[in-house]
């Protein structure tokens, strides 16, 4: 390197993919604040008060709510890692990409892992997640709620009773979904549940909010460890320890917890961060957050289909933020989406597995999820797809799209 | 929560402890640039660029140069798990806490792992060292670089070559001391190397920078396993796989390097963040930062010296960023600590294991390592020491650290 790059300086960009997005301008600036030391009043208080902040965003009375320092799969990692023991059972049911990533996570955590699949566009109706239990007998069922891959939103709502019935830990993988669409960790009967903040909580990645219930942290302090150059002479260690110090949710409750015992070093900006995403949604209301992106979903949605496009998967169980649209015969899909983001400045996203080059996927989430952001896309969208030749009606999708703000 | 807390903001704090400290200003600026997708060119160029940048950090040619996201044990913890297969040997040379935290994440990975130690203050001679790969015959050698809780600087200069000879792979922990004192990856001949940006690098916690020789990288190589839903029908999965997906550096090296292989969403604003602590280290000189912290190390030990206090250890092999200071007799540690933050906003160290209630530790490093963060913290000091009754000498402490500041 002969001459040094300048400051960071991004082009302006509307991210309408599947995430990350842009975020809100206050988490940006919350970024910006100054660092103060690990064990400061400040920031044990500002610690204490984002695990609170959390109940409120999970719907939880959950002790053991808490951040991850790493990205969304630091959090999936996490709670596997802790809640598994070599060799125990762990059902994951598949309907996407990140189903297969909860299956890969827990077979390197050597468990015993068992799927089931459906077809990609498609949830599981409740009864078959039962079946496979009872056939099963799984230590833990590991189910994503909203898969970005599909843009399915797996209900979640009955599952949680089920598992209780039979025993099994539940756990949900709610990334792609928490904060635009309905969730509830207690009522639900959730045991864990991770996310991350770049989707519909409007943050960078970095940071994965997490959630125990009580039989989950009786899990994981059965397994605890505490490291050696830390441990006093009273710490008992467990024998069938985590596997990693990193993930070991037990020594991560106990630096979040009163003791403040020292595990990493908590990653100041991105807890100012992950803490300002929470505060603005729980200021907007938690409900109102959710119901925003169901408008503006059912917009986009509204505006695609105006424009003659066809949607990817089942309706009825697609998640507010994102929606995958078949890309119309003839038009180059990765050249389209470049266009959008070098003429536009708009990003939207491309597919993964079955759907490559199939479908594009458009996201309205977080600080996105509103009408200027989904009308400008439409609109984009509108130009490129008549440049690369698609016969598309005119004004129809943002005409559409504006109808169903108008209406809601 | 009836009431919502408002927009983080933090007290003025000047962070003189052993880490984190205050950040570079513009590395807080730089975390609130807005955000773009992951795949966008240039958030591409961003990565690549970033990788050049810490390849002169790091004084490497090695291609395999990253960041990894999460705070500095997660870097440790993804080269150990990456390195070392379940039974492996591994040799600990344990100086302080954090040679215990790699025998621990060792242990953890399943290595058969080996220490030897030495008394707190202390470093080891190059010969014990060999000696004692020669009685272990280790796959991998493990060493603190320094460690923030004796404040020692281990020699690493003569390391790689004995480890070149044994057949040994290198690898350094270098989070308390990368940027703020002598570190040559290459010549040293190391074969993995990370660290945090918490320290010298004046950045915040979160990302964790990593380099890998090509050695290594074969190592890691050989144990690659694609995540089933983006595996294609060529890529060949080792059966020993690493046992962690978060921390196969297999896999994030696929994402880092040309194939762009999806594996997290990097975070985007700690990326930002890391960029620019490498920037403005490379920008001011890589040497000249390090004699930067050469000299403000040097105040601060003249000062407390000539304040009276006592310092811990073996001068000769001391940080450059970081001096441990004996707490006087008759006075309470802990609440001079909370006296120099609460009235002066300063903040100092305490200490952990066998030093616990014994020294604190002061830390001149990153943007702090300068003069007037230097004398500020000694004028406070003197004050504090004086209210609770120890005898110091007047103005002794800021004279004596400016003599040595304009000395240089």
């Amino acid at each position: 390197m002969t001459a040094f790059p300048g400051p960071i300086d991004p082009p302006t960009r509307l991210l309408m993919g599947p995430g990350p997005i842009s975020a809100y301008p206050s988490v940006l600036r919350a970024m910006s604040a100054p660092l103060v030391g690990q064990y400061d009043p400040f920031m044990t208080a500002a610690m204490t008060e984002t695990q609170e902040l959390y109940r409120g965003v999970w719907a939880t009375g959950n002790e053991a709510t808490l951040l991850i320092d790493g990205t969304s799969r630091a959090g999936i990692e996490a709670a596997i890692v802790s809640l598994v023991r070599p060799g125990d059972r762990v059902l994951v049911p598949v309907f996407g990409r990140f189903g297969h990533l909860l299956a890969e996570i827990a077979e390197r955590a050597m468990a015993e892992v068992h799927t089931i699949e459906t077809a990609w566009g498609q949830v599981f109706p409740v009864s078959v997640i039962e079946e496979a239990i009872v056939r099963v007998k799984p230590t833990l069922l590991a189910l994503v709620q909203g898969d970005t891959s599909t843009t399915m939103n797996q209900p979640l709502d009955e599952v949680g009773a089920i598992c209780a019935r039979h025993g099994v830990l539940f756990y949900t993988d709610a990334t792609a979904s928490l904060g635009g669409n309905p969730f509830e960790a207690d009522a639900w009967g959730l045991d864990a549940a991770t996310a991350g903040l770049q989707k519909c909580l409007g943050g960078p990645s970095g940071s994965s909010p997490l959630t125990l219930s009580d039989r989950a942290v009786e899990v994981v302090r059965s397994r605890t460890r505490v490291e050696a150059g830390i441990r006093e002479a009273d710490d008992v260690s467990a024998t069938d320890f985590v596997r990693s110090n990193y993930f070991d949710l037990g020594m991560i409750l106990d630096y979040w917890g009163p003791r403040r015992l020292n595990h990493h070093t908590e990653a100041t900006s991105m807890l100012y961060a992950a803490r300002e995403c929470a505060r603005v949604l729980l200021i907007e209301g938690r409900d109102a957050v959710i119901e925003r992106h169901r408008v503006a979903g059912a917009a986009m949605l509204a505006g695609v289909q105006a424009l003659g496009l066809e949607v990817f998967g089942d309706l009825a169980h697609k998640m507010n933020n994102v929606v995958a649209v078949e890309i119309p015969a003839g038009v180059p899909g990765d050249e389209a989406r470049r266009a959008m983001l070098e003429d536009f400045g708009i990003e939207i996203g491309t597919s993964f597995g079955p759907l490559h080059g199939r479908v594009w996927r458009i996201g309205t989430m977080g600080y996105n999820a509103r009408e200027d952001a989904v009308l400008t896309t439409l609109a984009a969208l509108e130009a490129v797809l008549r440049r690369f030749g698609a016969s598309v009606p005119t004004g129809g999708g943002t005409d559409a799209a504006a109808d169903v703000f108008r209406s809601s």
